[in-house]
């Protein structure tokens, strides 16, 4: 199978997105979410020219206007000089295919720009699988020259906090209304931020989420010399704190240089990425017709699924 | 290990938990909420008497009405004869600790009613943690003598899909001017949905929502004899539509053991529990210094994940 691969993949496709073409890009990141035996061959052999991109990870819940604050971010920081890619991470939802992207077509103003990269990224379904993927997409952005990559998620959970700790630093957006910041934090997104934002700052209960904001920051319990998140409040459809917003974001990432941070939170993210790989390549090893025996003896309550697992990994 | 836990864990104890008592079935779920060496024993211990437990799970996006939901739910069901058990399943929240649990008082009402237990169930924040903890817990519970196991998750996601897949019928609640209908569509979780709920039923954009989800059910794919999830609407403040949707619940179980579907969603769901189990294991067994070699190399870019992996599981 990796032979067939390395004769599939050519290295003049390679060569193609290393210099950034859209094209060849979008093929490659198709064969992530594809979860492609090819991805290996093409992640070592891009992996030389990656890890120079910073990334920055944007999540919320549904309505707070992700789209439209990716979409300012974009727009300030490609002024300031930056090449940028946005990721934007769905679950899989075969059931409305791809007619979800058309809130992402706003962004496509910037699709003429050779200097920008949008691309919306599923998989499918399964724990993990964004875990394992996202990482690799990354890395392909990162070889072709982009040395910003923002990847937006959809929804609050579990899922987004794992892939939210995929990023350099992560922006957690609220918006009055859409369920209060207390909610925010059942989900328990508030303790991988490292920067706020309440967006429609314009709408009457927004210094209401402020302040709970405030108070929650205030009380949790902090290192000596860790990063306080700061609160950036933002009007987005008007490009209203975006400039705030990019200020926060560029001192966040020189305290992660200057303290260290970024090296150890990239060193997590690894071994986070192998746990999951390792996970993939398990499963891929265990007998399907064992797994199926043990599942129906387990279903039917005749072995307990901690003997279960035992037996598997056994073999 | 195994030794202490079987004498930590006193067989009246476990007979306490059998028989209902609320305390003894707390412990027991902490044990399984610090995911305790102790709980395969529990597990091994309890598994004749599990399996008789109809497992519905509910979920939405914060703000939709859950709590409200769930609490009417529990009413009518108590009402109907059932024993009645509650798991809300947060994604743990270290920055907000307990704090969060208020909205969970107004439940209590049931509490002094021997009939009803309710928890919240927290992970450590890991992807997985969740959906290998959740299965024990409701094992608890069956043992229990409990007849109808509810679980509320928060927020909407992979990880909520995940969870949601636990139960053998999974309620999607949705509430208008909360996100809509499309928006949900975006988090994956219409297609696991048995059964929709559009809350707030006298709120003004509620049609709208029933009319966007109606189409999307439309637009499905569904196999000849498949399920078609209904649509309800309630006010739960007011208990309105409630019977309408244990009528419809009914509905889904009778078809779900009429139609075989119980067994291979059971079968499913034991796979999915054993491969998470055995995912655990091998982390586990994983030399933590040796995944640390591994992962710092990837950090700097130096190994491949996909090769890094590789060394890791030819250990």
């Amino acid at each position: 199978m990796a032979e067939d691969a390395v004769a599939d993949i050519q290295a003049a496709e390679l060569d193609k997105a290393r210099a950034g073409d859209v094209r060849a890009l979008a093929r490659l990141i198709s064969l992530v979410e594809d979860e492609s035996p090819q991805v290996r061959i093409v992640i070592k052999d891009l992996l030389p020219d990656t890890g120079r991109a910073r990334i920055i990870g944007l999540t919320g819940s549904p309505g707070v206007g992700k789209s439209t604050v990716t979409g300012a971010l974009l727009s300030a920081f490609r002024a300031a000089g930056h090449r940028i890619a946005v990721l934007a991470v769905d679950p899989s939802s075969p059931f409305t295919g791809g007619a979800l992207l058309g809130d992402r077509i706003r962004m496509q103003e910037h699709a003429t720009d050779g200097h920008v990269f949008i691309r919306s990224m599923a998989s499918r379904g399964h724990l993990g699988g964004l875990a394992a993927s996202t990482p690799q997409a990354i890395r392909v952005l990162d070889a072709a020259g982009f040395d910003l990559i923002l990847i937006e998620t959809v929804g609050v959970g579990q899922a987004e906090v794992a892939i939210a700790s995929l990023a350099d630093s992560v922006l957690v957006l609220l918006a009055p209304g859409m369920g209060d910041a207390i909610q925010a934090a059942k989900a328990g997104i508030l303790e991988v931020a490292d920067l706020f934002v309440v967006n429609k700052a314009d709408k009457p209960d927004s210094q209401q989420v402020v302040r709970d904001l405030r108070n929650m920051i205030a009380m949790a319990s902090r290192e000596p010399g860790a990063w306080k998140p700061p609160i950036v409040t933002t009007v987005a459809v008007k490009g209203e704190g975006i400039d705030e917003l990019t200020s926060r974001l560029d001192e966040h990432w020189s305290w992660l240089n200057s303290s260290g941070e970024l090296k150890s939170r990239r060193q997590a993210r690894a071994r986070e990425e192998l746990a999951a790989l390792a996970f993939a390549g398990l499963r891929g090893r265990l007998a399907a017709s064992r797994l199926d025996e043990l599942a129906s003896r387990v279903a039917e309550g005749t072995l307990d699924p901690f003997t279960a697992a035992d037996e598997l990994l056994s073999q």
